[in-house]
């Protein structure tokens, strides 16, 4: 097993990304290997500042002289820069070089490179981003979180499918429960697309289908998988966010303005809690739907996220979770292709 | 200026709505009432709870047999039953014998009776229900939260111009900062609605577009109006209340584990925090672009936001917010109708 990680993505590189692969490299597989895709220069000089680095035999550097940016246009960049860390291990992943890519980098521009190069799986329209949610009752996956901005039903009936496996295989959850991100609980209620998709959602029986869920049921725990199209999707994502660091920024103000020893204390007790809620703990985003495995992680990803989204990415593929994708939508009656 | 308040409306009709009525009787500007709609009986029964409530002669019953529950098909419940409090309230609203309708009921009802009685503005295609969100750095109105689930671009442009007359009139923004809810900040980013959206709002020159948002720029302050459509609007509403109720019962038991005391401080310190977030505070949504004035409130509202609710709907009504937004839209090229 061959784990391609991009060390030039995210706001930590390359650091925390040579760092992230140090600690996988100590956890991952006998006989796994993880390629360390940068301008070697850059690579060798960052990984001389760690003492232990030298003692791994399972880190191999390939060399990538170009960076794409985080803000450049995802398509563009992956078509001019050829040479780019993402471009160079989507391109492993297509030759059977690489058996997983992993990037921090350009969100975008890792799923227009897993796509172009890596192709979809058969039986798969369009790929999606699964993103999973720390709750207080467990791990919940969201998905699409941004791959698929239009989605048609189909490719929210396909979600549903892939994330499932996901939940199963990946967080040890039986039977995931699925629900539909909508604006209401009734079958009347939502847009022309969730009507539609829950038709297909409840006319298979495999999955198990609980309805529609609104916006307030996320963190309730009525599911284990919530699809949704890409475009609310992200919103969510974003949003839940957003909204997290807006009220503990606001909580710690309040409190600094009443007592700093409370607020002390305080700090303690979110670090807890943090790490309880914590998303590094879970690495990275699997795009499901392309012919491989590609684990996208956050832009401020820490080491230990890296480590994680490594982890995973080998995991991912030694489960053969694609097979099982493929094995569904396989026995499903084919849709026009969309 | 006469306010028709829904009696049975909400979690806890009729007491919570009474004695939210009576707190802006005592309120509301002399020679205004406030007709109290509902079963004439019950209405007259709980009134006769409250030692003050003979001391008003500016409240007033209206009979209204009927009650449309919270779970109701909306269209259908106005359809068939024409005696209900909300049906009641819509229609005095349509033959100017009340200025403006409140209820904390079923809000597709709500939405459904005043379009059908109320009609729309002129110029307006689609009304949208705007709803306050108290950040940090202030109100923040966000439109449509679920009136309109499928819109089209001249929608949430109308919103934007609805939007901001409704922050610059009710809550003193000067030049609100408008925001267009998007998945990434670039004019290439977003989905087809609020692409062509964008262009709409860039070209508008009384409109203070910023451009487009990110979910997790909703609390940040970087706008002081966000529009959307009526589909991911209710998401972002309910998402942002369940978050908000998530996070609060998770550190409230994280605490528990720690310390009673520390806990028990920590709930003091919640109270003032909520205080300032609180969204009773602004009483209800504005149903923006109908022919006059509806107020939408929380099924969960207390006496507190029925009030603000009410005197809400007073200051809408006397500061003539509908001619400014019909001034507006009349000075724009027609678009073709809806």
């Amino acid at each position: 097993m061959r784990v391609a990680l991009d060390v030039m993505g995210g706001d930590g590189a390359p650091g925390v990304n040579i760092e992230g692969a140090l600690l996988a490299a100590k956890e991952i597989e006998k006989g796994d290997t993880i390629y360390l895709v940068g301008p070697e220069e850059i690579v060798k000089n960052k990984l001389s500042e760690f003492k232990n680095a030298s003692k791994f035999d399972n880190l191999e550097i390939i060399h990538a002289p170009d960076v794409i940016g985080m803000e450049e246009p995802p398509v563009d960049a992956i078509r001019k820069k050829r040479k780019s860390s993402i471009a160079v291990m989507a391109k492993m992943a297509s030759k059977g070089e690489a058996d997983a890519i992993v990037s921090a980098g350009n969100t975008g521009a890792c799923v227009a490179a897993s796509q172009l190069r890596m192709r979809n799986l058969p039986g798969v329209n369009r790929p999606g981003i699964a993103v999973v949610f720390p709750t207080k009752t467990g791990p919940h996956v969201v998905c699409d979180v941004g791959a698929n901005v239009s989605c048609k039903p189909i490719n929210i009936y396909q979600y549903a499918i892939m994330a499932s496996v996901y939940s199963s295989q990946m967080l040890g959850i039986e039977k995931p429960r699925v629900g539909l991100l909508s604006i209401g609980e009734e079958e009347s209620k939502g847009n022309e697309i969730t009507k539609k998709t829950r038709a297909l959602l409840r006319d298979d029986e495999d999955l198990n289908f609980i309805g529609n869920i609104e916006g307030r049921d996320v963190f309730k725990g009525v599911c284990d998988v919530t699809v949704c199209e890409g475009f609310v999707g992200n919103i969510v994502l974003k949003l839940t966010e957003g909204l997290v660091d807006h009220l503990f920024g606001a909580i710690r103000d309040e409190l600094k303005k009443e007592n700093m020893l409370f607020a002390l204390k305080f700090k303690g007790m979110m670090k807890r809690f943090y790490k309880k809620y914590d998303y590094h703990e879970y690495g990275g985003a699997l795009l499901l739907g392309v012919n491989g495995t590609s684990v996208i992680c956050h832009g401020s990803s820490v080491p230990r996220s890296i480590k994680n989204a490594v982890l995973a990415a080998e995991r991912f593929t030694n489960k053969q979770i694609n097979d099982q994708i493929v094995d569904w939508l396989s026995s499903r009656p084919v849709e026009t292709p969309q």
